[in-house]
């Protein structure tokens, strides 16, 4: 198994098992309610309900088709609530914070968390950028896990993890955006987390614009366990899938026919028909590891893509593979190549020049560092000519 | 009067103004209320009045001792309504967007957001960089002038402004930080604006911590009026000064004894300690108006500045000189020099090597282009050690 160093502070999703002494005929667990459980149940939703949505009663030893032994979840408080014990009174004047992280729906397999879009987190196109969506679901991943409450370190290992040495390291991320955002919009990102394949988890997301209601943007992730101080990658242990599989919501953002499974293939000196050398991390760029932040390799990936590109084609799909960590020390090249969009065309790259081709291209990257070519990020890109972009 | 590009897109308080039939002993005016008014007299907020919180009553015709010539403020739509037509009743399941944009208080005279402190706003040292405190000013100074209701265009000039082709350019901006906030904090940032001289406008800012109430950063800029076309500064005529003037707040957020107003020095090759060249800016660094954004300045500053002053001293104060704009295609050179923090402490640069100095240091900055060293922005830093810093 390849070295992977962790990259993206992101994590799984947990809820801490409480054992539920009963539960009633239509699936909601008699359970010890903790907080101020309203009498009129509007505040079940701050606990976990084990019956879904729809559908059919379901025993409490399976939820979303996984065994769940009998235990469950009781209520935990929220990360708002945690944060800021002397949050006011909800009134007029003063605004609820808990609204400002997020919140867990649909059985608390799902949580939710509201952004407005930001002056700052918008580019030339004036609208938010993949950097600015990335970081949006980095933070409503994070602030699941630790409204999750075990996260003991605040970077989302479970106990037994931490017991072991034992970090969750992202591998693979893949974004499709069907329309980029304005400042000012308002956009809702649910996030939830499954299990991918024997050893690994996947995590999902779906952007909705909040006032259409409209899915705008699917995003979906997979993550593996690595030794944090012999930084070698490793099996699941028992006790960690006993952890987490219970919390496990069977469901995709991102249908597989559609979603980027494909090898990305490695860019040499040769194959690449564009490279920018001499990239160099700033300061401000390192994360609180003293790494570089994930999210940041995509500003370096774009530095390789041809200014008409950026300019006059939306970046319809990104697909990362992060293979090695990055520090402030090294200097990095951005490698590119490029070829017309459209699974029938393989007429083979464009060399060079970009031609006037309105339907869209394929670009394949590589982040490499400059002293030794040592991979740091494999990626892929689609971008869609601007008249014909979904962007309405 | 030298050449000031815009870099920043941060522009004057404006409320729309609406006359006046009559007003109350106590200075509140009878006006007529838009939207929904409550019984309680709890939506008053969302009108103005026109008396303070303390002090004596006042006549109309005076506000925070400017003249308002009988002409005032009706409630406005915030920007939140306008933005969110659709934003669904408050309840348990529902955030409050209005509450993640911000609101009017203070008669109106002051705008005020909150934000939560996100993931990847924190850096190295796992709180809210510079470059995080300057974006949420920036996301608060733009929500308050489109809450007001007057910025045609979104960018801010008024009315009059924009039949001149007249746009409001920032030329310095002085923060001062007392303490950094980490990742979920939640702050409250305050903003109004001011006259400066006869030609320029002030915008002041307070942060406060929400939980604590204190103030933790103060900031203070100043901005006069350019043609966006030929691109020179010049007077603010009558009709705009009569647009803006009702609505400046004679307050300061630093008093004029704390405030850095002093000149900074213009660093050259023999007078810099430190030069870092070939500083390009990114494709994400351009702003919707293809130049780079202000805040971005940050970043480059810093990366002339010696690495262990970076990690054993926090930056306590920031004063930022802009002299010209920036595109994508400009190559920057950031220069440095330090002396020892103090102003008694005359004896001169530290050259080259940082001594040991647990006192702190302040620095002068230059950012300059690299072909032909034209300036772009002067700057100075005070850097104070940790074991002596203010956070807590």
């Amino acid at each position: 198994m390849a070295l992977i160093k962790h990259a993206f502070l992101n994590y799984p999703c947990l809820i801490k098992p409480e054992v539920i002494k009963n539960h009633d005929s239509v699936g909601i667990p008699v359970a010890k309610f903790v907080g101020n459980s309203r009498s009129d149940g509007r505040n079940l939703r701050r606990f976990l309900r084990v019956n879904a949505t729809t559908g059919p009663p379901r025993n409490v030893q399976t939820i979303n088709g996984n065994k769940v032994n009998g235990i469950y979840v009781d209520g935990i408080p929220s990360f708002a609530q945690e944060q800021c014990p002397s949050v006011k009174e909800n009134s007029n004047e003063e605004p609820n914070h808990e609204y400002l992280l997020g919140r867990f729906v649909e059985d608390r397999f799902v949580y939710r968390q509201s952004f407005i879009i930001r002056s700052y987190e918008i580019g030339p196109e004036k609208t938010a950028t993949m950097e600015t969506i990335m970081n949006l679901l980095q933070e409503t991943a994070l602030n699941h896990v630790t409204s999750s409450g075990v996260s003991g370190n605040g970077f989302g290992a479970t106990r037994e993890m931490s017991l072991r040495k034992l970090i969750w390291v992202v591998t693979r991320i893949h974004i499709q955006v069907e329309k980029y955002s304005s400042w000012g919009d308002v956009v809702e990102i649910d996030t939830w987390v499954a299990a991918a394949g024997k050893n690994g988890m996947r995590r999902d997301w779906v952007i909705r614009d909040y006032n259409t209601q409209k899915i705008i943007t699917r995003a979906t992730s997979t993550w593996v366990i690595m030794n944090r101080e012999t930084r070698r990658l490793c099996k699941i242990p028992d006790e960690v899938r006993e952890e987490v599989q219970p919390f496990y919501l069977n469901r995709v953002s991102i249908s597989t026919e559609d979603t980027d499974s494909e090898k990305i293939e490695k860019l040499t000196d040769e194959t690449a028909e564009r490279i920018r050398s001499g990239l160099a991390p700033r300061w401000n760029d390192m994360d609180a590891n003293q790494h570089v932040n994930n999210v940041k390799y995509i500003g370096w990936i774009l530095e390789s893509v041809p200014i008409n590109i950026l300019e006059d084609y939306n970046l319809t799909s990104m697909t990362l593979e992060y293979r090695r960590e990055c520090t402030q020390s090294n200097v990095l090249e951005s490698l590119t190549s490029m070829k017309p969009d459209g699974k029938d065309d393989q007429e083979g790259s464009s060399k060079l020049v970009v031609k006037n081709d309105k339907k869209g291209w394929e670009c394949t990257h590589l982040l490499r560092m400059e002293a030794d070519q040592a991979e740091i990020v494999r990626a892929r890109s689609v971008w869609q000519y601007k008249q014909h972009r979904l962007i309405i």
